[in-house]
């Protein structure tokens, strides 16, 4: 898909109280079990904009937030460039929490080796999408968390997106679920999400919204699959049956509005309607060892050709360096297909 | 506890858009298998709000609205007057939706007939309290939605209430959970809810509230039962360990919003501490056949002098027929300790 460039004036970017400033530092050479490695894709994720949340509570994100200035936490595809250790050799690619950096010295334990195969349609990308943590996140969520089955019908919002593109195919060829609706922002993105096997998708910036969303959901449905909160959260929980279940994700729609996110109105369908709310977090599916079964039966489905994770699955954004938080900004003003990647120049 | 008096000027209550209207109509005599019944007390439950919402949704709420003219729907303990079936005499007392009337006709299968048992402290009232919705939907609430443990730290809001003072006791004296903290509005309800056994009770309406309730929850806690919805709601989803438990049961801080409820803001506590939310309606333990054993406990434990059932643990208010609003509308202006009972006079 054609990357869109985000406004130039975004306070984030640019101005007295930007976010980010760019620093350059020299690293030292790699020390014992050491590798320096060179960043060739960042990962864009919406969940980056919690670690920098102004008043974050340690105890309450699931990860430390990022300390002021620290750089950028973000994962990484990866080529190593020098090392030290046995197992990484000069040209392998990692994946690692690399941060905005376009050198990164790490050890060696923290950088996982990706074997790409591109006979099989597996870019170096995939691992920080449909096989890393978006695609992760949508099977997890999906299957283990909401315990998603055939008899089911399933709405995923943000379906155009990189774990909504994945919870969409994985809800209609995975599991087999008897209804997939998507919400997408733009017809164009609701055309591709119907491509991947959704029964129908619908765009949540059309002005007849509601009533295409009530017609998706005639009888309503079984699971909510909420990447975004907000509106669509509200809206949803009127349209689940009674015992449906969501599997709450994300909440992109309050992520930039600061200390007054949009509240959720509807909680009463939550108790009227006994509806089961889970929210969860991918690194529970890695610690608890459930996700190599689950990456595997993705690579097996991919490799069927069930899944698809074509070029139209990732918006792949050649970024200079110091244009790499412009590219981030992207993923909150709905500018990316499927995984926004960022490619270092 | 002494009953208080409401009001006079609610617009509920009187005026030209007054909710409710005194009818008097003529019941003809009981027909095959029908009975004629005395109301003695009625049943005062925020769950009667929502039947009576402007613009309910038949679909989305979990029994009829009650329909404009019709009699406002009501649990009652009713004397049988007249009977014409073989298994109700005159004289006995029965549990049935009465609906507010001084009278009722109503098939003989719709009324169960009660059993107090004075020397155990069971008084007919109780029928309507803890014997009744507010005692069952603690218990299946606590103990078969959010599976309430001995490891559990227990916070329940409205907890002077008869669902709330009911909570408390079957998480300290049926479930023996490590720790459990009432809210209550007021410092007399916050002690009577420490005699029942509550390790501490907050009163939500001291100006340092926030405080006290950190200070209780210090450690966070693994399950909230909440009879409030709100900002006590949003509060407490900050109070929650990971993996934390939310039996939704009420949320009467909403139900005299009109259209514009308080959100909730907090959502996203909800993901990253990975909290699992259930809504439910005290109606499925019935129709599923749990409520049964779960009375006979409690049964067993108030004769174990284990859950207390005082004179204190209701407040029936001895009202005229025509008052019967007046008496019910206490209950949003935390106007009772334990079950709201209305006697008619």
């Amino acid at each position: 898909m054609a990357p869109r460039h985000p406004p130039e004036n975004n306070p984030i970017l640019s101005g007295d109280n930007a976010t980010f400033t760019l620093q350059t530092t020299t690293l030292p050479p790699p020390g014992p079990n050491q590798t320096l490695v060179k960043v060739l894709y960042l990962s864009n994720d919406p969940a980056q904009r919690a670690w920098i949340q102004k008043g974050s509570d340690p105890e309450r994100i699931y990860t430390e937030p990022v300390q002021k200035g620290e750089p950028m936490r973000a994962f990484g595809v990866c080529e190593v460039v020098q090392s030290s250790s046995e197992n990484l050799k000069k040209g392998q690619l990692i994946y690692a929490t690399s941060g905005w950096s376009e050198y990164a010295l790490l050890d060696a334990k923290d950088c996982r080796p990706l074997y790409p195969d591109e006979s099989a349609g597996i870019r170096p990308t995939h691992f920080i999408g449909a096989l890393g943590g978006p695609g992760l996140t949508a099977y997890y969520g999906l299957v283990d968390v909401v315990r998603a089955k055939a008899e089911d019908a399933v709405v995923v919002s943000g379906a155009a997106g990189a774990t909504g593109s994945m919870v969409v195919q994985i809800a209609k060829h995975i599991v087999g679920c008897k209804k997939v609706i998507g919400i997408a922002g733009g017809d164009e993105k609701c055309r591709w999400v119907e491509s991947l096997g959704a029964d129908v998708c619908v765009n949540y910036k059309a002005p007849d919204f509601n009533e295409q969303l009530w017609r998706a959901t005639d009888g309503f449905v079984e699971v909510y699959f909420d990447n975004v909160g907000g509106e669509i959260l509200d809206l949803m929980l009127t349209r689940l049956k009674r015992f449906g279940r969501v599997a709450a994700c994300g909440a992109i729609a309050n992520y930039n509005k600061g200390g007054d996110p949009v509240g959720v109105k509807n909680w009463s369908e939550i108790i009227m309607n006994r509806l089961e709310i889970k929210g969860f977090i991918v690194t529970d599916a890695v610690v608890t060892g459930k996700s190599g079964p689950m990456l595997q039966k993705m690579v097996e489905k991919i490799k069927e050709g069930k899944i698809k994770i074509g070029r139209d699955s990732e918006t792949v954004v050649p970024t200079k360096f110091e244009d790499v938080p412009k590219t981030w900004v992207m993923l909150f003003q709905g500018g990316n297909q499927g995984k926004l990647v960022t490619q270092i120049q």
